[in-house]
């Protein structure tokens, strides 16, 4: 059913020449019927409550640039994550107002207005060589409208770094923890605080423990109960799930 | 530094020996010497806002209700998880007050005093095979004080039949969504609702889908940012953090 | 946006309330809200040519009993796939006119009238212990309308028997080649002929072959071009691609 | 058995020394003996009614050269798949009518004459990432004489986008699905047509989703009857097969 | 082409209606056109210099039996592998001449006039868990007619118990080299002797031993040059394999 | 160069024949060489201070009691390990001294005289399910001659639990840490204390974690330097590394 | 519970208001507490044996000199692994005293007075291609006091060269062995010493050799009992181990 | 036991002192202990049969070119496998004689006098993009003495290529087939000549048969038994197992 053979239905119905019951039983398949324009992607954050983000990793610089443009015309500003420092610096020349932030490997345009703050977001993380990974869940949750609080190099090998403090992660509404190698820090975590708790493993390790998927395994088999786990390196999808949360709890 | 020699040192502060900016010095390691009594468990509920729960697979029966009798003393009610039916009878013979529920594998000792009401969960899956993993978020979720709306059924094969219950997904506070197979559902969901959303990979498939691994594997992947993933099977973890999170919204 | 609803704007459609154009507008995104009642599973056929089946594996024999009954109402037959003798003892015991067809694993109810047949299909295999696989391809394609010719045991270890059957598979319109091991048999089937293949690796295996996923990758990365692979022990699915085929075929 | 053998053996029955049953019997062994003159590759359409094509990736820009020269000889044409843009610029100028097409990672040389139009098949892809893969399976099946639609960045994570889509994919001969990712596009739309639909994972992903093993996973355990599976990123061999089904299609 | 169509053309030939060089262009094709009867399977051992043999493991006791009879029948004795006692039971039962030799799971019609002997082979072991297939290497051997010398329980751990058999091993045309667990048994064997050696890896191993797959990787990767590997638990195949490198040897 | 050929170059040496120099260098490639006795089992613990000890898992209960006999001959007794219990049974009735332990699923014979304390060992583990693993260890240490520390229960998710008992494990010669899941006490540990540590991973875990292999790669993963890690299951193993780290510490 | 509120509970001991015996009980809790100065990393050498060590591969050399210098700065020296060339050159350049051990990956700060000489450890490998990280863990081994001997080039499969360096192993308190490909050496060792042996594997390997896994898993289900394994090239892990192990057996 | 020991020990049999049985007893353990000169490499090939080759893939140019050096000393030539272009010419430049062999990656230094010739040696590869292997197996052969007939470009997608020189095939005395992608090559030849024949996968592949592992297990689970196979890419240890073969076959 396209848009035409649409118009001429409710010309009917308005017409009295198909009662509206009918008309309902008609409509009921209306969605899986072609409609000529497709639905624009402003409506993303309406639906999802997240705006569209550009990833960026297999996207040309000129891609990028032309994405993050059309993004941002209303003036909600826009985002772009895994945007290595060549492309970054193409996309920034080209796009007015886009700025690099180059640790979180993200090229950002801010929004006009600020969107209004919703939630304290704890980015806690175990080693030096997880920053970038963590810097993209906190650049990220800060653009989505929430406090970032950073605690960094708290890796279980020193437990005293850790538990000094717990009392910060006991103050926020949800804590994003970062980790490579054996992805301890979390179990940790989540059996010391009762804020919900995302674990993101990193890529860092090397021999059995290369590319990250023994810190998302050991995320995943947790003994600490109420852990939730994003893919390898996904700093971005975390941000995203602890804002969800944030702004459910500050609704 | 063992308990007579903590309170030694306190008397020691107490009789004016040892100034209180000293002591606190000395105390600042304290936790790594030993205190002779552990802490004892139903500090767990205070400290990460859920109780003790019995991981029920490689226990023996005795084992099970022994556990359960000891944590449900107190009167805060018990569950064992991943019971299978022949260790259940024997639990349930054992413990007073001890039911079987069946569909979701757990044996439950219901509180005293029910817990006041916190949130509402709804917990969605894709075929009648994922069921069982579905109703032990359920009944966790329930036994940690939360309501929560079963919605089975709606694997995306047949899109229509999750569309039209978008309405009451958009009604909760956490969405727990269950699914086996190639794990697409929750990736849709996400797509459609602001809800904080965990996804659940079960054990059903076969072939490169047996054991859930796919299932993980593409909800971890998943092209709608804000899915978060717990382990395969792992509706209990599912619960408690879906209970983290609808008690943060509710406080 | 519920039923209730939707008529309600139909009425003021057909009040002259509303214009049809600004209600086409509003019911753009229709189908993203609820609809009281589940499109009904009868639909499948209409949609996607095949109608909705049923994986016995994960249910009970009461489940597959209770929804074979339903699906067969109609009068359109019905089918259960990967049911093991117990529990198709206990479905044929309590579902009329269902039958068992033990080496396909199947439990069928055939149509109170035949399809019209559409399409030839070849089911080849490798050897013997393939046979189960090949069966639920070749059962579940006659009941999809098909024409179904079996040629077994034509392994490529005797290159012989396959190559004086060649003649027959080039008289077909699909042809489905089923192998366990390392799975050769379609990739050189594919260079002899010129019509569509699906190769269907088995778990028919051990050491590294075990579970059947060397077949699988061997199929996937054949030298052969055109080769397309369903799941390990799939020949439910294969067949279904063979009847969307030879329906497009022979329409 | 080399030629002047069976030359000698053909006179001996021509000079009535050897019956001719006889002569029948002894050829029956053929084609494992040695015929002196390889079988030329021409030959491969007639048999497989698809033309040998180049795969480029680990041939040196010479040998690619010299393949495509001698395949486009008589006249329908050559192509070469995977083909890096330094190789595609030496073989466009030591190949006279070779053209590159830079986004397919194709070089192509046009037969004198075009193929007739056999079929039509839709190319969608889920996001821009997954272009070029698409690409090469629209080019392959240009140049097999299919006509293509390309249907792109219509992702699960905006189910609008393909649903508007939908008509146009119940009016080709076989969809051709490209997804990275979770690859769960192809689920959705074969829920959706009844056309032959062939999946075709991309290496699109990162962390688990590295390398496309989570897409092709996915596809092959989709819940959605009758998908069928290429290799990561084959949109060649898509495309081939699509062929191989248009022309049964047409016939 | 049929063999009508063949013994036509020969007649043709025969009465000078067709050149031989003709004819001979003609059957160059034959193979791949039909021939009536299948070429029957008493022609592998003239191919290949090792008769078919039944792999019993998905097969029944009647199929095994079946089979045994009807390669036996001409008098070269027959082989059944990876028969579980219990179908061996019904095997020599149904079965005249059938023994069971149950150490090495296979079931055995010894060849009315015995093979003539040639070649001798060393199957060595590492443990006696690893014995199961080192006599299923030994049995398949002998029947092949090889003389076999059996060497157990030498694995690397004690080094002094292979060392004082290294004679023996150089005193044989093949060694068959058996191992599970680590599987470094070939490795220190191929340095110490100049015979070809088959390495067999075992399934004896647990945790990330459990399967074989690490003795197998081991074997494939020893540092040792000259080592060739089959597949887990395939003493069967390495018997074949030495049987062709012994009849090479003796011819 | 058998014995006999030996003795006969030793008389040539005694008659004055042959010079003990070129003796020597005739002598230095004897050890490859056969000698017709093999070195005997008893040796084994002299040449690496732990006595050989039966892998029970594959052996029959025969063979477990023939070689248990065989070892505790001499007096110093024996041990089996991996022993289920039906086989325990049979074996126990089938030896003089043989005792069962089911938790550790050991057979042992005790030595006539026990072995001198030489070292205290550890064995701590994460929960009660690790039990079997963690008794197999020190029932293994004390056999070796080790005073043996059990510490259960003190998995990292109740930190408090472990914190309290690290004074003990301060006060050990080794440490043996058991756990499954995500495997991280180790980590944990080998940050708080100086002791040589060993990690042994269990298979106690589902999803992701079955089978273990998540425990061992967070353990080899582990960002605490000195962790050092045994097979899964393999408290065998573990307790043999710390015997003879023990035996050394008290040399 | 802050450093303020500590003293202030301290000063109502010292005051008499709050029994020692209460405050006790108050302060059982407090590690889990925040205390507003982290514990400096200086304290870990007390505490492990082992001072903290810089992982430079994800460090960039200005992280790397800046830690280094912070460490070095009591006097103990300092070191950073896995260094590639052109950091080091950085580093150098930046950190007074500091040098570059390029076939170990090291940069090294020597301690201003060396540490007392401790234990003798044997550092093994098989061939030259595992030498780096054969060295990595020599050095490291030397950096924490202790002597180490060299042993290299003596893979299993020339025996001769292990076995007349057997000699030297016994005479040291730990063996290191390293090895890539198969990774046999470490049990081969095992079986004809009995001091402490620490298997390392190495990424040296291709095919599935590459990566080490194989070297890895071989070690880890080595026949030999008492082999304990680190992560692959992780010479600084094992000679971090093996220090521990010196350290306690010359104590 | 130490050289001077060993002749102390003769000594005193010469004088009398020690009966030769006591010393022929005292001599059994010789090997396991010291003597001080190492066994010379050129050894090796007296033993094995194959002459010490160097794998040059992680070895500098210097290091190839001294071991190469060394080892061509005594005249019979050397092998480095494995050399990049840039090592080679390094290689060459530096060592006499030495000849860098493009395609397969080799430098060789002839022998002063060739090998006797002995045994015949087929290298059969499946496509062009297998050649730099099969040329490494074909290379290495030669050296070894054996005679090798090169057959190219006969993979499975096109069986009459291979059909026709299956004569070839029965010539020779081993048969190594070369194939990467789905590995069926060996598969087919297997069944149909009787000579030894050992597989070679290499790493020519994408998606799922990137690095070869599906080639490998393909040729590991072959359905044609007495298929032995070796590591991807290792065409030398192919070339080694076959002049093994060869030259017993020609002994």
């Amino acid at each position: 059913m396209d848009e035409a053979r649409l118009i001429e239905l409710l010309d009917r119905v308005a017409r009295g020449l198909v009662a509206p019951a009918d008309a309902a039983l008609a409509l009921r398949d209306l969605p899986f019927e072609a409609l000529p324009e497709a639905v624009i992607d402003h409506h993303r954050e309406l639906r999802t409550g997240v705006p569209e983000v550009v990833l960026g990793e297999w996207k040309t610089a000129a891609q990028i640039a032309a994405i993050l443009t059309a993004l941002a015309a209303p003036g909600g500003g826009a985002l772009a994550t895994r945007v290595d420092a060549a492309k970054a610096l193409e996309v920034v020349a080209a796009v007015p107002h886009a700025e690099h932030v180059p640790h979180a490997r993200i090229v950002r345009i801010a929004p006009a207005t600020p969107r209004a703050v919703r939630g304290r977001i704890a980015v806690v993380c175990a080693g030096t060589s997880d920053g970038p990974v963590a810097e993209e869940a906190a650049v990220t949750a800060e653009f989505l409208g929430c406090t970032v609080v950073r605690i960094s190099d708290v890796g279980v090998a020193g437990l005293h770094r850790l538990l000094v403090r717990v009392g910060e992660l006991r103050n926020v509404d949800v804590v994003i923890a970062v980790a490579g190698m054996e992805g301890a820090l979390p179990s940790v975590i989540a059996g010391l605080i009762d804020r919900p708790l995302i674990a993101v493993p990193t890529s860092v390790g090397y021999g059995v423990g290369a590319g990250g998927l023994v810190a998302l395994a050991s995320m995943l088999t947790s003994c600490a109960p109420g852990v939730v786990t994003v893919n390898i390196d996904n700093g971005f999808g975390a941000a995203v799930a602890a804002a969800r949360i944030a702004r459910a709890v500050t609704r």
